[in-house]
């Protein structure tokens, strides 16, 4: 999507000059499910909307069958003018839990897991299941989905202020890649827009520029993709999910270089070279 | 705070080898007001939990009494080992508005203002007060203090994962430097500690080393500090809702370069050499 435009002044130094910069878009969107308030996110309005709401209800847990078919109504809000209201209408029976209480919240631009009271509640904390997947990815081919994602990256390069995802397939196919002022969008756009082309189990590899934290990796897990790679750190806590939920994390992923914190079975540590 | 050490294999190349890594932690922080449960952050365990509650219950309206006086008490849970629930308890006349279902759900390490069902609640879109102050900064003091957060990010150095925000005074003392994965978390503990200390009247500027978004300005502006200056790239809505505000917004500090893009009265653009 295009850009913002604001007035600005640029200072080096002793020299001072008026410049218009681009700036990535951050505006509300309100989810409801059923016509059931769900949350309020800060998302950038790049017209994946529907995408963003599919994908964020699949990694919440919200509707966990990846080939239910919401229908989406959206309403622009026109008292707060660049709010925007989507409605999600579900099957019912397709709800895996209840939408009312569940994250009756506004999320911010880097928010990926709103929603529960307690610390008990967390996932991490339950006995989750583990995937099982036999690939194995070669650090080349990673090094390639790096490169492609940052190539995809446009909004980021006018505007340095968003974070990208990308999907590969086991084969290295590019996928999807989506942009967003939040990481957890990014990702959550790009598990919504593999819903959506019924291409979730195609996915093999999530791809973020951002660190990764706990939630991240909870998305990738909900999605069912054994590998993550991103640009920045890892958290402790995101380092642990990944073991306990059976995800290859790997970060600091610069150049030719990477790190692998946990399940490196899955990446080809014997030479690298293909 | 000391980061914490995993097990990792670092692959260069065709080079593999085992290394033994620094990364920043993140935990789960449950905070209840008065017993009523009010959220659940995702935090750096860094010994600051109290100052992160104040600060967070502040520039959320809770509690806007800077002279409140809150007490704490913590019970570490053991089920959950590395979770930690935190009691404030405060006068009920001094709570600004209710806890129970102001924001009763799990706060991501980047998530600083969950908590509004809906987009019509945000601050934004109400009758802001506007900040009144005729400070003016030289860039080079700028300058300085951005270079002074980076030399207190020690976290950072040794993880490359956490954020870092600094209060310094009109005349460019350093009030306070934290740290901690979200960056939210890092501003609330700044505000916590100046609250705690009683020099939040002192704090004249907030840097932060992250991007600016909405929320972040919120709280500058809840604070009551009028120049808010950042390393990386401002959303759209960070440049409008700093306009709103009264907030001098100036991003992309680097070197001796940075961009001012709202109330640019308080930044002197007059050569900038002092």
């Amino acid at each position: 999507m295009d850009p913002e435009s604001f007035d600005a002044i640029l200072i080096d130094g002793s020299s001072t000059r008026q410049s218009r910069d681009q700036l990535a878009p951050e505006a509300p969107l309100h989810i409801a499910v059923n016509g059931v308030s769900y949350l309020t996110t800060m998302r950038t309005p790049d017209g994946y909307d529907e995408e963003l709401a599919r994908g964020l209800m699949f990694t919440e847990g919200i509707v966990t069958n990846s080939d239910a078919n919401p229908e989406f109504a959206r309403i622009d809000d026109p008292e707060t003018h660049f709010a925007a209201r989507l409605n999600v209408t579900v099957a019912p029976s397709l709800l895996a839990k209840p939408v009312a209480n569940s994250r009756n919240q506004l999320s911010s631009s880097s928010c990926g897991i709103c929603g529960t009271r307690d610390p008990a509640e967390l996932e991490l904390f339950g006995a989750p299941l583990v995937i099982a997947d036999a690939s194995v990815v070669q650090p080349p081919a990673l090094v390639n989905m790096m490169r492609e994602m940052s190539s995809r990256q446009t909004l980021f390069k006018s505007t340095g202020g968003t974070h990208g995802a990308s999907a590969f397939s086991a084969s290295g196919e590019h996928l999807v890649t989506h942009e967003d002022i939040g990481r957890h969008n990014a990702v959550d756009k790009v598990i919504g827009t593999l819903l959506k082309n019924g291409h979730l189990q195609d996915a093999a590899v999530l791809t973020v520029s951002s660190r990764v934290s706990y939630e991240i990796v909870t998305k990738a897990y909900r999605a069912g993709i054994p590998v993550m790679a991103a640009v920045s750190a890892p958290s402790s806590m995101a380092v642990q999910t990944a073991a306990t939920f059976g995800i290859t994390l790997v970060a600091f992923c610069r150049e030719t270089r990477m790190t692998v914190y946990s399940h490196p079975g899955r990446i080809n540590q014997n030479g690298g070279e293909e």
